[in-house]
């Protein structure tokens, strides 16, 4: 089975949340206007980017919630928000700790804050300012998505259930980007990327999304539990790879932010790694030289992807990706017997290898 | 009545909770360590500013709990520490945005890192490294307060209320975050200072607090909770009050942090927005003259101090503070009719305007 199931599914889910996530925000600009026009400002901006989102997670929301036999699905489109709210607000914090200037084809927050107080004439420095409005954009984003699943329609049981879950996420997401700003050696181990990714990216990716939809539905098996954790973890892996994958082989207008930047970072992936751990001295001394630096160029990355494939380094880390597809599949059956959601959750998940091919 | 009941109270609230909140960390500590040591470490820095608190909100979540007849004084003792942590965010997200270097005693978080950065040898800039994982222990400090609360075991239905009152009221001070961070012209009138503080901190402080303990209890009255917010939102004056009145004119070990720092901030409180409107003009000159200044000595404090008092500016707020003592000690009666509870909201009161004296 190939994505385009999946792919489709996802198109739906963003059809179908575009008008409630656009409206929810507007409910809440009406407050934010009344007490100011910043803090409307400070909202509508945190809205553009947000609105901008691949919503992966989102449709993960609802896909759990559809494969645990969940029936109503006005109430899922509606509470599934909280995850990319959440996600926005990560986002535009890992931006400011990452020094990156462009997110989703947007200056990020804190770049357009800095600008936004040159613009007013701001007192102090510009580039401080537009850190700390950022800062405060991304909390922001944090207690709209709590207050988005709270005042969603399921019961408080559920909602207390799901908001335990999702604390225990978030807060291991604080800890693997602590753990991705400690960089003291360009060069880490493998285990140490792999444990970094896991926190950072993996399983808020794919386990908080599909777990908390799954436990919104109605039924609660621990052994299918289990089952959609494990599946969810294997959806964040599949996620991450191809999304290092595309951090270098795609193009700026598709990922939304400049090509390389991991490698301008010093952010060592899977695929870097691998050349440095197994590659021709060349193609490591190479890797070497432009490995933190802020000003490598087209070239430069193009050279960089020539090293990768011929190293070995992309089948590696691309075929890692595969056997998390595969590990996935296999775990399907024991989430659900209804054949129509066996497929979508296949096709999602070979859909988050194929956008790397 | 005087505030030495309230102070006793709360003196009594932070006796009761420290054993409970190290016992908390350190059960979250087990998982951050398990990670990786340097998970431990950022939540090991962020306990230790943390439980330095003043505790003053976590104290009005226990009393507004009492005063609506709340019996379960365990559950609300535990449940209680949501507010603290959730303030330890706040003010670690404040702190870069306010450029403050010290905090209770202790190096702000942000400079805390900048020198763990240094000492293990960070590539890249150890200045950004400090705020970037100060971000992330501020983002930890809301998740371990959302975990608290949804895992206190008090009803879900309770729990799903209190969320929706508790991201309604930190969105608001994100927003006023916002609006102090926007500072265009030095002088600001006072509408605009008094919107500031009331949702950077007047809200927050009181109103958030007492009316989440109130309706964690057993009784739900409708004239009763407009009775407890008003209460709450006077309480919130009071202390944001006394809090510039200790800001310039108490000594740095008794508040935590450098004397000044508003003035050498360029925030204009309602003592010295008095003397730029109101007072003559060798007073408004000296103000100016020191306001933004990140380099004034005692002596300048000194000064102000007594441009203040001179002014009749000190004076004037401090009028005020105490006129939100008597707004607020009036709706008691409205809040509960059992004498023990008057009596002590009543005193908490006063200690809040009592510690500026």
């Amino acid at each position: 089975m190939d994505g385009s199931l999946g792919k489709a599914y996802l198109k739906n889910y963003i059809a179908s949340t575009e008008g409630l996530f656009d409206a929810y925000i507007q409910e809440k600009l009406h407050e934010a206007d009344t007490i100011d026009p910043l803090a409307g400002e400070l909202l509508r901006r945190y809205h553009k980017t947000a609105k901008l989102g691949k919503k992966i997670r989102g449709a993960l929301v609802v896909l759990g919630y559809e494969a645990f036999g969940g029936k109503d699905l006005d109430e899922i489109l509606d509470a599934s928000m909280f995850i990319e709210l959440l996600h926005a607000g990560l986002l535009i914090h890992d931006d400011i700790m990452d020094w990156d200037d462009v997110r989703r084809g947007l200056p990020t927050l804190h770049k357009q804050f800095e600008e936004y107080g040159r613009s007013v004439g701001i007192l102090g420095d510009a580039v401080r300012y537009g850190i700390s409005m950022a800062i405060g954009a991304g909390d922001l984003g944090f207690y709209l998505s709590w207050d988005k699943l709270m005042s969603s329609g399921f019961s408080p049981n559920r909602l207390k259930r799901i908001s335990e879950i999702y604390s225990k996420h978030v807060i291991r997401v604080v800890y693997g980007q602590s753990l991705d700003l400690t960089i003291t050696n360009l060069i880490r181990p493998e285990k140490e990327i792999l444990k970094v990714h896991k926190y950072k990216t993996a399983e808020y990716t794919g386990v908080l999304p599909i777990l908390s939809g799954a436990m919104l539905s109605d039924e609660e098996q621990p052994e299918k539990i289990q089952a959609i954790t494990n599946f969810g973890l294997s959806f964040g892996w599949a996620f991450q790879i191809q999304d290092d994958a595309l951090g270098v082989f795609g193009e700026e207008e598709d990922i939304g932010k400049p090509v390389g930047s991991d490698i301008r970072e010093a952010k060592n992936t899977l695929f870097t790694n691998y050349v440095f751990e197994k590659g021709c001295t060349e193609h490591k001394e190479f890797l070497q030289s432009v490995f933190g630096n802020k000003d490598i160029t087209y070239s430069d990355v193009e050279k960089i992807r020539k090293i990768l494939k011929e190293s070995g380094a992309y089948e590696y880390a691309i075929d890692l990706g595969w056997d998390y597809v595969k590990k996935g599949k296999e775990l399907i059956p024991l989430i659900t017997q209804d054949k129509k959601y066996q497929n979508i959750l296949e096709s999602l998940l070979v859909y988050m290898m194929e956008r790397a091919a």
